[in-house]
């Protein structure tokens, strides 16, 4: 049993975040209410991204590593426009974004995110 | 050459796990055997998770994050309920789970998970 | 705002590397150019990623973890025998391998790595 890992309650089947030395790491997050559109539903997950990491203190600014999914890469422009507006400049986090299908076909894009506690 | 990481030798290919700085890293995990059923393939990879944690000294308690690829989408609900029987309640690690053609077509689902060492 | 990572610049979308607490994270890879083939594809990723390790000062000796997405999993075997004949003996890292399309329908695989900064 650890109890040096920091768990951020979210559902039974997962945290919302762990937080364990120097890294805070987010579960997949996706899209509430499920717009149909790509950038919308782009909008909303970095708007739930920016707030659990304001509940551990942190900021966009922490970020190390984003990971990004989405469900067609013809959205792949469009959920650019999106993040490219949002992601800070000279914090840049490394990332990867390649296409899956997702646990709904509802769900458009699913961000998972690093960053540094420090 | 990094003489502070501890890896557990799998195949020529990749190791079974790394210890690195406190943390634990495992393989991608496939079934054995490939029964046919998501729910015995999810089954099978889960107890191979536990006896790579338990090598390391560790269990699933320990366990920071979750990356499962299913190769189908529609086994999301039976892969759940095999997985939530499973996953330690108060220990929950982060989750994400996309879908993706994995390396055989008889693979149905594969996990990769990262665990504290502390 | 964190000053303990250091960031390798890339674009204004993504770093190419980011340093923090003893390990090291890279973007996800694709080749460069663009040739049809899977085998000179892994090859020039590969080699990027050779060139990434060695900006900070590490090598293939340091990795720990890699992720390999491939447009087509009919190309697994071609791309491992370019990978095999790559990865350093004694210290492999971890390894997944899926299906994803990538960003374009030119690009056959993307990697992403993680590798130990002592």
């Amino acid at each position: 049993m650890s109890t040096s890992v920091k768990r951020y309650p979210g559902t039974e089947r997962m945290s919302n975040m762990v937080a364990y030395n120097g890294m805070l790491l987010t579960k997949g997050i996706t899209a509430r209410g499920l717009p149909r559109d790509i950038k919308e539903q782009t909008a909303d997950v970095l708007r739930q991204l920016d707030v659990l990491l304001a509940e551990a203190g942190l900021s966009k600014e922490n970020l190390l590593q984003v990971m990004i999914w989405i469900s067609d890469t013809r959205d792949f422009d469009a959920m650019n426009e999106v993040y490219d507006a949002w992601v800070a400049q000279g914090f840049q986090p490394v990332r990867a974004c390649v296409e899956s299908a997702l646990a709904s076909p509802d769900l458009l894009i699913e961000i998972q995110a690093s960053a540094a506690l420090a």
